[in-house]
C-alpha cells in the first residue's frame, strides 16, 4: 500500500491524498460504506460502483467469521471473490462487536471469550486469531484487535485497557509480519488509538502507536456517545501526532457535519453505518440539509429526491413516491434511500477534496456544516 | 387498445401476439410482474426495463386506494407519473383482497363494505366506485369488479356469486363507458370470467363475458387452492368461448409449469406473486429447475444462479453468496432473488412466444415443463 499526499489546505489541516492499493486508488478524504456480513444493505454491487461511487467498503470480522464463515470465504477466494466487490475492502478487528455484547462476553490478557448471537456457540478473539481471521477475509486493509471503551469510562478503566490494546497491538503487528496473504495480493495492518477521553491518555496512545510505523493509522473510541466538541477536540490532538504522510483513519464518524470537521482536523478516511441504518428509517442526508420523508409535508411534494447528487435514484424517484414507499414499508423505500444517502456521502467527500485542491475549504466547510445539519 | 394475433400453435391452442397500448406494445404470451402498492418488491424500475424485461406491471387498486390514496395520485397525474413507470399498468378491482379480508367485510348487492387492513376505517366498493378509483390510478387496463369465489365453494352460492359478477359487471362496463380517462391516454376494462370449478356455470360465465365484447377478457376465481388439473380444464373450456381475437388473461397464474399449460390451453397474459413472494423466501425457479438456496448443497457452490438468464443479478451473484445473504437475512438477498425469479419469468414466456412463432411450442412445452418442475 502506498500514500501520496496530494494537497493541504492553507487555513486548516485539510488534506487531499491518494491510496493505492492492489484492488484500487483511493482518493482521500474517503468515505467508505459498511457491509457488514459481504453486502451494504439493500445495496447492489454495481449500484456501489455506479451510482454511491464507492472506492473501498468495510466488511465486519465479527459477522464474516460467524457467517459464512472462513471456510467459505478462502474456498471462494476471499471476500472479494464471494461477494463480486472488486474494489479494495477494510475489515475492523470483531472487537467492537464482542465489546458491544455485553454480558455474553469476557475479557482477559489473553482476548476475549464471547457467544454468537446466532446460535449461542462459544468463540475466542485474541490478537493472533483476529490477524488469520482478517488474511482469511483477505482485507486489503486490516485493523488491530483493540478494546473499544465505551462513554462515559473511568479514567483507570481508560488507561488500563489502553495499555493492554498496546500490548495486543504488538501481539497483532508479530502476528501479521510473521504470515503472508493467501490470495496473492498484499494487505496491511492499520493499529488504533485509544485513550476514551483523556488528553493524556491520547497523546501517550497517539505517541505509541505513531511509534509503530505502520502505513497507516486509526483513532477509534471515538463518536460512542461523547459530545462532538469533545470528539472533535480529541481527534485535533490525536492527528497532531500522527504522522502526516500516513493516511488517517477515524472510526464510526459520523454524522456529514461531522465528518467535515474532521476532516479540517486531518483526518482522511471515515466510515459509519448512519446513511444506511438511519435511511432505512426514512432519514434523508441531502445537500440542503435533512429530509424526514415520514413527514405529511413531503407527502404532495413530486419533486426529485436531491438533483445535485448524481445517483439513478436522488433524480428518478419524487419524494412523495418514496415517502410513500417508507410509510408502506416497502422493501424498495430501504433501498431507495440507502443508496441516495451513500451517493449523499461519497458527494460530500468529493467535494471537500475538490475545495481542498482548490484551496477554498476551509470557507466551504463552514457554510456546508451549516446546510447538512438544517432539518428541512 | 389493439390486440393483432400474430402466430398460432398447430398442436395447441397456444398464440403469440401484439397488444398495443398507448404506454408502449406487449408481446403475448406475457408475465406481469405485481407491483402491489405501486412498487415491485425490492426491484427498482430500472431493473424491471432493462433486467426483467418487463413489457406490463400490475398495481393493486385495494392498497393504492388505501395508501398513496386517490388525491396523491391524481395530483401526480396517475401512477405511471407517481412511481416512474413508462410503461403499460393493469389494475385488478380490489375485490380478490376486500373478499380475502374475510371477518371484516360485508357483501351486498350494492358493493362490499370492508375495514383497512392499515387503520380499521370503513370504506365501500362498489362496481361504480372501483371503476372511478381505477380512472384516478390511471391503469391502462382496468379490471371489471367481481366476486372471487373461494376453493372449495357449494355450487349454489357459486351460480349466486356469478350471477351476482354479471350484474356488477353490467354496472362497471355503464359506469366505464360514461367516463372518460384523467391522463389524456385510453383505458380499457376487462370483464372477468367466474363460475368456480362447475363446468356449467363456467360455460355460462365464458359466454355472457365473450357477449359483452370488450377488448380483452379475463378468467377469474382459479389457483385459489384446486387441484391443476382442474384449473386446467376450466381453462380449457373457457378459452373455447371466449373469442379468439381478443387478450384472455388468467388472473393469479401460477407456477412456471402451469404457465406453460395455460399457454397452451390459450391464454395471452399471466400475474402472480409467486416469482417474488417465493424470493424473498429463498426459492428460486431456474431453467434447470427449483432451488431452495438455503439447502447446504449451496454453501459451497461458487456458480452463478442461472447463466441462461439475462439479467445482471443471474450471472453476477454466485449460489453460495445468495445464500449466505438469505439465510442472513439480508435484504440483498430478497432483491437478487426476486429480480433473477422474475428475469426468468419473462424469460419463459418470451421463450414460448419464439416456439409458438417457430411451430415448436408443443414439444418444446412438454420438456420444459417438466424441467422447470424438477427441485434441483
Amino acid at each position: 500500500m502506498k500514500f501520496t499526499l496530494q494537497h493541504t489546505d492553507p487555513q486548516s489541516k485539510a488534506r487531499a491524498g491518494l491510496l493505492k492499493t492492489d484492488h484500487g486508488d483511493i482518493e482521500t478524504p474517503i468515505f467508505m460504506p459498511v457491509g457488514t456480513a459481504g453486502s451494504v444493505k439493500a445495496v447492489h454491487q454495481r449500484e456501489l460502483t455506479y451510482d454511491i461511487k464507492a472506492q473501498i467498503i468495510l466488511g465486519n470480522t465479527y459477522h464474516l467469521y460467524l457467517r459464512p464463515g472462513l471456510g467459505v470465504l478462502e474456498k471462494a477466494g476471499g471476500l472479494h471473490k464471494f461477494n463480486g466487490w472488486e474494489k479494495p475492502i477494510l475489515t475492523d478487528s470483531g472487537g467492537y462487536q464482542v465489546f458491544s455484547l455485553a454480558g455474553t462476553r469476557k475479557i482477559t490478557e489473553e482476548g476475549v471469550v464471547f457467544k454468537s448471537h446466532i446460535d449461542g456457540s462459544k468463540h475466542i478473539f485474541s490478537p493472533e486469531g483476529v490477524m488469520d481471521i482478517q488474511r482469511s477475509i483477505g482485507a486489503d486493509i486490516i485493523m488491530a484487535f483493540d478494546e473499544c471503551t465505551p462513554y462515559p469510562c473511568e479514567f483507570e478503566y481508560a488507561r488500563k485497557s489502553m495499555d493492554m490494546t498496546h500490548r495486543w497491538l504488538k501481539r497483532c503487528i508479530e502476528r501479521f509480519d510473521s504470515t503472508e496473504g493467501k490470495y496473492g495480493y498484499s494487505q496491511t495492518l492499520f493499529p488504533i488509538v485509544q485513550g476514551s477521553v483523556y488528553k493524556d491518555l491520547r497523546k501517550q496512545s497517539a505517541e505509541f502507536i505513531a511509534s509503530c510505523d505502520r502505513e497507516g493509522n486509526a483513532i477509534g473510541g471515538l463518536s460512542v456517545g461523547e459530545p462532538a466538541e469533545m470528539m472533535y477536540e480529541m481527534t485535533e490532538m490525536v492527528t497532531d501526532i500522527l504522522p502526516g504522510d500516513k493516511p488517517r483513519y477515524l472510526m464510526g464518524v459520523g454524522t456529514p457535519a461531522n465528518i467535515l470537521e474532521c476532516i479540517a482536523l486531518g483526518v482522511d478516511m471515515f466510515d459509519c453505518v448512519m446513511p444506511t441504518r438511519n435511511a432505512r428509517n426514512g432519514m434523508l442526508f441531502t445537500s440542503e440539509g435533512i429530509i424526514n420523508i415520514k413527514n405529511e409535508k413531503w407527502k404532495e411534494d413530486f419533486s426529485s429526491i436531491d438533483p445535485a447528487i448524481n445517483s439513478y435514484v436522488s433524480s428518478f424517484y419524487s419524494k412523495a413516491y418514496l415517502r410513500h414507499l417508507t410509510i408502506s414499508k416497502e422493501i424498495l423505500g430501504a433501498q431507495i434511500a440507502s443508496i441516495h444517502n451513500l451517493a449523499f456521502y461519497l458527494w460530500l467527500v468529493g467535494q471537500a477534496r475538490e475545495k481542498i485542491k482548490s484551496g477554498e475549504f476551509s470557507s466551504w466547510k463552514d457554510q456546508m456544516v451549516k446546510k447538512v445539519s438544517t432539518r428541512l
